[in-house]
């Protein structure tokens, strides 16, 4: 990609910004990050995982990022950290050239209606549209083409980047970052039927996003039925993520891209699911739970721990002959049965 | 969330909507709609399901509609009906905020090409893009950045949430809802291969939208290579909904969340497809087939019923034992008749 | 749907521009494209397919584009070529209603930073938004509210449908084709664990897509970490597809709709993958794999070939019963094992 201009630091600069442990000298200067085969010598490197270890010997990075135990290993100036991945999200964000990017203000072309409530800072791009009685907190940045429907209200230090829609009377914590396309406050899926057709039930309720969300690029979070559908704190949700109708998600879970789930299933606090895992509706996940990528989860869940389901993908030959014997697995498990009745007769 | 202003309504004048029979003081006034736990004395709360039946003693809800097989638990007033939850939906839609909000006539933002046939009462957000030779119903109401490409006509009554978008030529029928980032009328995925690269083929054809017709957020309807994709009529989509270039769907069918229909696929009337499910391109689907959450259909169906695919998740420890096995399959089931053949000779 | 004006060719120009051998009245018009049973008088029909031969015969089509080996059986004006499927696109492409439609110039509502760079021809639709330092080569269309962030550059004949984003700094090829609601450079999803919340890893790395890619409705690429999500040549991607920060796609690969491929996995050249298929972080596809429908690849796959998972559809009933056994498979397995060797013993 083409940078705009990113910030440079001097090692003394990044050690004191990081909490590292400075060895080298502190007066150079680097200006970007990369990894430890890449780096120039004007960029720092890092060193997060043991497999990339091999690559600190021939290193050209002007410092390398690193637990305390390769210190051996390096040859440059390097930065001393007990969790050097941390470390290394710290110093991508000193140098993201988003931070330093900033327009400022209130576009000529975003439409912002009358009795809206503007914090310090806040900066409005072009052609984004700001309904009535909208709060929006300091230091907020709405990109271009974004739609903020009328009541909704989103806390200090929120981003959201162009195109992304907030429906009216929607409620989101503090620096919240919600990428292009997303939409928070959609209809819920809702109807009943009468015998023959379908009668539509108004969505009455909300989405409350608490504070620290991230939320991917073409991602939906559905509007509660009656009550709100709840995001909690510091919880991250990545692109083509659906979520339903009075879902609960709590602090600190991950979801992965193409996540799907149905309504008023609640999930815990610090769980983890895999791109393209899909719950059922009205489940309980309980704190801690991880479940793999494209599993189907169709009833609660009350141990922490792993869970799966499916199977993996094999040549089409060896799946064909597999896949038409699961038609016959319980004919097959009722003739095991019969076998070992008659063995143990016989 | 934060609610604009709710209607209010006398319990005689909710009777008489909803076709129901009052036993209470009819001059008693509601502003809202909640569930039997949560409803305050000025709202009115339902039950629709057994299972919700024990909150009606200590509901402090100013009126409970119920079927009135459960009269005898409510001692608040009540409103009467042998389908609760239909009549749940209606109140629903009194109660529903947005038809209350209506800033009316074109927005001065809006770009609308000269030639477009706008109907009485038609609204168009800020920001939003109406291209040439568009026809607009009656009563449509277009959300701020939504955009409709040229030619598309849009029937009356519908509403275009915000950044919604159609495009050329697409038409859509009466009291249609579509929700923001959805998006009618992309090309069909068509391409042919001249042995080295592949060459785009043009997607002639249309998309047409029954009337009552829903379609979520982030959902896409491609639009036809040479004749149209069909929507029936009271079709329910919901959000992050993938359907293929011509695809018919029949009235009254429901799609939940993220499922994807390939190309040339026709479903019946009144199906119901699960959230994540898949249909394999050309297949038929007759009416009535109700299809289980994430299941994947590669084989038309030709009798109503419930249909499913894949397993259940379980804990990984258990599911990384049986899914190695699945490998085997074939060779266990061969395995096990030659027991059997055995056993029998023996 | 409602088509624009299309143009007309006579038999002698198409025989042309498509280099087919042309029996019958070179001088007869055409003005569209249709099916072998729709087509009108004044329509092109086409056989790419066998199947549709015994169509042929009561076609009103004013000619057929077919191979060689069905002239027998058409009675109207034909055009001959090797590659009918292939001809058929070319023709598509001739017929193209979206061709002809060009408004022309920088709509007077579009927001077009002051040092933008715009090649010959281009066009900008209202309410579009292009920041600062951003290159559009020569051609390039950019629908209404697209947004094309602050650097990025576009390839000469590239064409972006409405309400399309583009990130800061992503470079796209020439000639690609970007449908409605797709995020090009959204953030990819990377967070450190301090052990009790996340930390953002801004995402510093970009989107580079060669040329001739089309990317669905509502699709994504997100940017790359440190280095950038890269997309070959001639890739085509269908709607609602996720493709994860540090992808490679090589060149000539075709994703179907709903496909989700995890961080910094690499696909090859001439790859498939079906609709829906999920791909897991970290793995390495060759060349030439294609990937059936809804599969979940777990593993590096390193020969070419046709690859698949999971089950087929069957009757609830049938599949309640199966699935269930699924659980016991390993166990089965031991059952059977040990039944063999008492059978061997006996």
């Amino acid at each position: 990609m083409t940078h705009p201009a990113t910030p440079t630091f001097t090692l003394d600069e990044l050690a004191e910004r990081l909490g590292a442990r400075l060895v080298g000298d502190g007066s150079r200067q680097v200006r970007g990050l990369a990894t430890l085969k890449e780096a120039q010598p004007d960029q720092v490197a890092f060193v997060a995982n043991r497999s990339y270890v091999k690559d600190l010997a021939k290193t050209r990075a002007g410092a390398v990022l690193l637990h305390p135990e390769h210190a051996a290993d390096c040859s440059v100036p390097r930065l001393e950290l007990d969790n050097p991945y941390l470390g290394y999200a710290h110093l991508s964000q000193l140098f993201d050239p988003m931070l330093a990017a900033s327009p400022g203000g209130i576009h000529s072309s975003a439409v912002v209606a009358e009795d809206v409530a503007l914090g310090e800072r806040v900066e409005v791009g072009p052609n984004a549209v700001i309904e009535a009685g909208v709060v929006l907190g300091d230091d907020v940045v709405v990109g271009a083409g974004c739609v903020i429907g009328a009541g909704a209200r989103i806390g200090s230090g929120s981003r959201l980047h162009p195109n992304a829609t907030v429906c009216h009377g929607v409620i989101i914590g503090a620096r919240a970052i919600l990428h292009s396309g997303c939409v928070i406050g959609g209809d819920g899926f809702g109807f009943a039927h009468d015998g023959s057709r379908w009668h539509k039930i108004a969505q009455l309720g909300g989405v409350v996003l608490g504070d620290d969300v991230e939320v991917g690029s073409c991602s939906s979070i559905d509007r509660g039925a009656l009550e709100d559908t709840v995001i909690g704190n510091d919880v991250k949700i990545d692109s083509q993520v659906q979520i339903a109708h009075n879902v609960h998600i709590g602090d600190h879970s991950a979801l992965a891209g193409c996540v799907g789930i149905a309504g008023s299933t609640h999930v815990g606090k610090n769980c983890m699911l895999g791109g393209g895992v899909g719950l059922s509706g009205h489940l309980t996940i309980c704190d801690g739970v991880h479940v793999t990528g494209m599993s189907l989860v169709t009833n609660s869940i009350h141990e922490p721990g792993v869970y799966s389901s499916g199977t993996g993908a094999m040549s089409n030959g060896q799946w064909r002959k597999n896949a038409v014997r699961f038609k016959q697995l319980d004919d097959m498990a009722r003739r095991l049965a019969r076998l070992e009745k008659r063995s143990q007769q016989g």
